[in-house]
């Protein structure tokens, strides 16, 4: 399912434009806007069927994914000396998700090139002291 | 292959003691050392076959944890009223990566607690103008 309603469905269908770095048939990878770009070569992923992020997704999008951006992480070891990356997803609405069609950032990493990993904050959110038995009784299966 | 010099080998191999929140047959997911959360319910998913990062994985591991990872941002949906988790993952020399077998964070998202999605940093490293062509020209195929 794809919905033109959604930016990156208009971007895949062709209707906006992208710079793109690779599209596969299930996944497609573009460079973000110039604004929201952390590095040189900060390069999306997403799937070419829309989901709104990780929750939602078709398993078959889920690998297709991943199996790009780890296309993308060799080609930037090969191409542009990147020794490593960095990938991250925000899916949900609590997130701070910015665009609602799932996207998994790749950023290349070179050595010292500045870019934290780790967020510098921590969670000031609490839990009842059950939290972990709960977690585990709602993992499928 | 496993292997029992690595710290995560020796978890998955019950050597050494994890909190685990779930096993599957070719990924696992634990709470990192207290030390290491962001958060509580910070969760790191692994292969259980060994990988150093996302670079040489094989595609059924990395489909394994992508899916426990799914698994993972529903169960802390309906268990711990997350509406949201940011996924994260380090892979290679320069990228930070702190243990060197694939490792995917995945931290539970209130609203409001306080956790930073994207790095706060920029890239300061430097490329020739032909990257982008470079890039493409090294993705396969």
């Amino acid at each position: 399912m794809t919905s033109k309603s959604f930016v990156f469905c208009g971007l895949l269908a062709d209707q906006d434009e992208a710079t793109w770095v690779a599209r596969r048939d299930k996944a497609s990878a573009f460079l973000p806007l110039a604004e929201g770009r952390l590095s040189l070569a900060h390069t999306v992923v997403v799937p070419n069927d829309h989901a709104v992020g990780i929750h939602d997704a078709s398993a078959e999008s889920l690998q297709a994914v991943v199996l790009l951006a780890q296309e993308l992480a060799r080609a930037m070891e090969t191409s542009i000396g990147a020794r490593g990356v960095n990938i991250l997803n925000a899916s949900g609405p609590d997130s701070d998700q910015s665009v609602p069609h799932l996207h998994v950032h790749v950023f290349p990493r070179w050595k010292g090139n500045g870019l934290d990993t780790l967020p510098p904050t921590f969670s000031g959110h609490s839990l009842d002291n059950g939290w972990l038995s709960e977690v585990r009784a709602a993992m499928t299966p």
